[in-house]
């Protein structure tokens, strides 16, 4: 008997819930909305779908803790104890958001004893619903996942993104790790405009490779399982073992080309997730 | 009375029929095969596609002329005369196609008197199917389209593709480019992997510009006429007047967005797809 069943099951119905309401504020409030007003509708998405996420499972697990993006950003703590843990990202991709580009998550991860047990990620603008259970496999739309077997980085696709620091010494090393990556070479190289998809990515096997320094815990936590349980490997970008908190990771289908990409990479350490107050990105 | 809309009619037909045939290869005969393969499926379904259109117009419109990405590959001539002309990419994003990334389109152009007729782009993956009609606006699945409102750059989001060339001089334009892009600065930078889509985009208004030198006639052909359909503009990568056969092209949503964005534009010229022999890309 798994004793994280009830919770997953919950999770897959909630983050549904959850992607009908990001997915109309996208198609139908955007559209009516200045543009200039548009960081306003995605901070009510993003408070609204985390109010509702908190509320339906503290009904159902009142003893559960929980990270969530928007709690983080009004001061509540960051920190993974051993206690059953929900990490949640509301909207996940939300300069996609904005834009109507369709790839938009609501990610649900689940934690105990801080190892990852169950993630969620729904893509709720291509309505795909990723699914990963520790020790149970991956799954979108019920199609179970496997990562690529590629072990040539030159037949590889590559995920990054240029994320949203425009500290010149940042976007230089940024750039200077996709050059180096791209001219490997690899056959390409993508953005999603969402970690959480770019990881499901990995998982589907559509890209190799996903890397990025920046993500917090959140983007990051339920497409980790996906991964893993897709046969995939999660890294440090320094090529040491993940850190949930330490906003770095490189999800990967295999050691061979995690290990040939973090060679090319311009290693930076931003303020880690539980360390001190967050501002969101 | 529309003298071209049988045409167009028939354009959207084998667009599917095409789109069908192309999912078919990623979905089905890609998972069965070694990745080392995967070129000569791309190739045999680009040809396949390729005749499937070829064949249906030529029964219909026996004195069409066509361009085709195969067609020239094979030799070809690729000149652009008065006569009406289907300028034809059977699957555009060759890359996304061989990884199953989620951006895979079917790109039929019309031409009269060298004249932009309609164009029909079929997200195969998507299942979207984009539609341009001069005079007549733009669609996606039956929906009206519209570029977005957007004239401030650093509101917008921006299309652009690593691309194929690993020539240094030509990445070091690149790279140098979307890094001034980068920093004006704007919310982001996406690249669908497909010409055809990234322009779909900016016809939608999920993107405000997508520009890139190295695409082909029939890249840019069909979503050039979607995306003026919306409301959009072309032009060259310099500023001056779109040229189909330049092998440049920005696609924009208004005039003011465009200017900005070729100001930081490090230009090079490719052989244009009129000068001889061409490679496929």
């Amino acid at each position: 008997m798994d004793p994280w069943q009830d919770a997953m099951d919950h999770a897959v119905a909630v983050a549904r819930r959850a992607g009908t309401l990001v997915r109309d504020a996208v198609q139908k409030d955007m559209k009516v909305m200045l543009k200039s007003s548009s960081v306003d509708l995605v901070t009510q998405t993003d408070q609204k779908v985390e109010n509702l996420i908190i509320q339906s499972v503290t009904e159902k697990f009142p003893t559960h803790c929980f990270i969530g993006e928007e709690s983080v950003a009004a001061g509540e703590a960051c920190l993974l104890t051993d206690q059953p843990t929900w990490i949640v990202d509301p909207v996940d991709g939300t300069t996609n958001f904005v834009h109507g580009y369709p790839f938009v998550a609501v990610s649900i991860g689940f934690t105990v004893n801080k190892q990852l047990e169950f993630g969620v990620v729904y893509s709720c603008l291509e309505d795909k619903m990723y699914t990963g259970r520790k020790g149970r496999g991956s799954f979108c739309n019920g199609l179970s996942l496997q990562v690529s077997s590629q072990k040539d980085i030159t037949q590889s696709m590559v995920a990054t993104e240029f994320g949203s620091n425009r500290d010149p010494e940042v976007v230089d090393k940024i750039f200077c790790s996709m050059r180096r990556i791209l001219c490997l070479p690899v056959h390409g190289m993508r953005g999603a405009g969402s970690a959480a998809l770019n990881m499901c990515h990995v998982a589907a096997g559509s890209v190799e490779v996903y890397y990025e320094t920046g993500i917090h815990c959140w983007d990051v936590a339920a497409a980790g399982v996906i991964v893993t349980e897709a046969g995939g490997l999660l890294m440090d970008v320094d090529g040491g073992p993940f850190d949930l908190m330490s906003r770095r990771v490189v999800a990967v289908n295999c050691q061979i080309i995690g290990d040939r990409v973090v060679k090319q990479i311009e290693c930076f350490s931003p303020q880690r997730d539980d360390e001190g107050p967050q501002h969101k990105t």
